[in-house]
């Protein structure tokens, strides 16, 4: 027999997921609906309403996978590229490496543009292999999760369209933070996460697509390799199909993280959005300047700092896990530590979402101090 | 702006979701923890036993894909079967077509083995097939949610082991309702959902795989088309790397819905699991007695049908959907309709999990009665 859930309290600022806001596991409590219940209809119809609000877009192809960000990422590859089909994938970090490798297994024939991890990624490598390779999808990652950098995109969305490509955007670390502008910077596809920026619990996958890229998907001449994330028969479930706009079902979606992600879509609403993107600048400069008073260095160019996630190179004799399991088990933070390149050289600091607060802030550089300094006093 | 989310009172008594147990929806409200952080693995482990104890099995592959039901199909099929292979699926109804969908979108060579809706498949018509086409895999609906048929799995075990076949069971509405018994029969891969028989929110996919489905997985020619239901990735988040037992980052599990997964088996493991079996037999029994004294027939063959989900045939005369709309708006009772051929033909009554109570099957039978009364007066 297993004992009660009882779990040690934690300040969330690794890479997610982040603290989610009290309303919206208050939402969780809310009982279970038919998955075509009228009363269910209305909510589901809300939560698209206000996520496009979030993504900036009049798409209607705008809803919530059932899976975590990469099934975003699945889902927005999977529907869109065929085997042979020409795809261009950003890689300046780790989830610009996870677009190409799961483009691969679509069949897509993937040329990489890659940078240094903690740089971004310039439009002119893009320009260059967009010109060379005359691709379908031109893919870049909006927020570098494992990097900390903020991809500037408007550049190589104009190259991707000059040359009849789609343009895809992962804001898994990005949406609800900064702005992601869908439709005023004209991505084609968007996908995002649940548990950073817009503070709900992780499990969906906040997905867009432009008609132009719903375009593309019903003129396919091969099927759609996932029917879990097949968007042609998503769509006939989160908006009924084209002739009658009767619902049909798909599969049963989770009710209590839709409740969840509506509320959590509310408060940030509430919040609005250029105060919350505010906010999260706020706070990332508040951190960055006391790192470096305490002699930590950022580990993301300048000029293209992601501020709902700092990195900060590990100092010289300073062993990253001793630092990080000490935050956890004794202070009870959370931070991130590296993945790939940056595996244990830098470590990943989330201000997202209800954890970008000064306190947070504080907290987390007292902490960081305090360790330090007592492993530099022991090596003098 | 959109209002706190109210939502009408329902019973549940459709194909799923059930009403979810409360102390699963207050474990939702437990904080979020990292993907990684040691207090979570512990939630993970106790997660990973306890479903062990529900599907009867040892498999050390056992875990709940981030996913609904049919995430947990797709998580099956996707990793054991490569292009070409031969695969034999039973089909009898909604779920059984989807499983030959999703095989031959990961380039099996499907033979179907059909039966009539309402039907068992008989074992000599699997025997048939397997015997013909020698397949990889043999695919069967154990409790089938679109006809309420129970279907008798030992003798197609047999066969499918006979001819060194993997067996697949798609539990999804049997799993905590009747046994399911993994290791005993000798399923290599079932799958569940959270939803039904389990009374927690929909989200997740309980599955497990024998040590011999997990060799053909290791020995797979061709990469595997998914990555978010990769198993030989997931694996390494759930259980660790083989060599190092290293638990290494794939994507972030929803804590929430596995806060609200072990709260579930945890409720199921104190009624214990054979009290729970004929909980559903007795409701079953009481429901299908009440509805024949009301004039309502099983649609679902005598000796076979599922006691989780009980189809009855629409009477002649009786509309289908005036019938459902009155007894879920007015009533707040919700049951399903049918699908395919059942669609207008059969009325699907779930009494699972925490739904499957005594004041349940006469609140339903009462409100039925009280309907058909009315129409049949109607219309003399």
């Amino acid at each position: 027999m297993y004992d009660e859930l009882i779990i040690p309290s934690r300040v969330l600022l690794g890479p997610g997921p982040s603290e989610a806001n009290a309303r919206v596991l208050k939402a969780m409590t809310t009982p279970m609906l038919g998955y075509l219940d009228t009363a269910f209809v209305r909510v589901m119809d809300d939560t698209v309403a206000l996520l496009r609000q979030v993504f900036g877009t009049e798409n209607r192809l705008t809803f919530p996978v059932s899976g975590t960000g990469t099934a975003g990422m699945e889902a927005a590859l999977v529907n869109v590229i065929e085997p042979g089909d020409a795809v261009v994938v950003g890689i300046n970090g780790y989830f610009g490496g996870r677009i190409a490798d799961i483009a691969a297994r679509c069949g897509g024939d993937v040329t990489t543009v890659e940078a240094e991890w903690g740089t971004h990624i310039p439009a002119d490598s893009i320009a260059d292999a967009v010109t060379r390779t005359r691709p379908k999808l031109v893919a870049l990652v909006h927020g570098e999760t494992s990097t900390g950098i903020l991809q500037p995109l408007d550049e190589a969305i104009a190259i991707a369209h000059e040359h009849d490509a789609l343009f895809l955007a992962d804001c898994v670390t990005s949406l609800g933070g900064q702005p992601v502008d869908v439709d005023a910077r004209g991505i084609d596809i968007a996908y995002s996460c649940t548990q950073k920026c817009l503070a709900g619990p992780p499990g969906l996958s906040p997905i867009t697509f432009s008609e132009r890229a719903g375009d593309v998907i019903r003129r396919r001449k091969t099927p759609i390799q996932s029917f879990y994330l097949d968007v042609t028969l998503l769509e006939q479930y989160w908006f009924g199909t084209p002739d009658v706009q009767q619902r049909a079902y798909h599969h049963t979606v989770s009710m209590s993280l839709i409740y969840a992600l509506r509320e959590a879509l509310r408060v940030v609403m509430e919040e609005g959005l250029a105060a919350r993107y505010r906010r999260h600048e706020l706070h990332a400069r508040a951190l960055l300047a006391g790192a470096k008073a305490i002699g930590l260095e950022p580990a993301a160019e300048e000029g293209y700092r992601a501020p709902m996630l700092t990195t900060l190179r590990i100092p010289e004799g300073i062993d990253d896990v001793t630092i990080r399991k000490g935050l956890l088990e004794e202070d009870g933070i959370e931070i991130g530590g590296g993945l790939g390149s940056f595996a244990g050289k830098a470590w990943r600091i989330g201000l997202m979402g209800e954890s970008a607060t000064e306190r947070n802030v504080r907290l987390v550089l007292n902490a960081l101090e305090k360790r330090l300094f007592v492993v530099r006093k022991a090596f003098g």
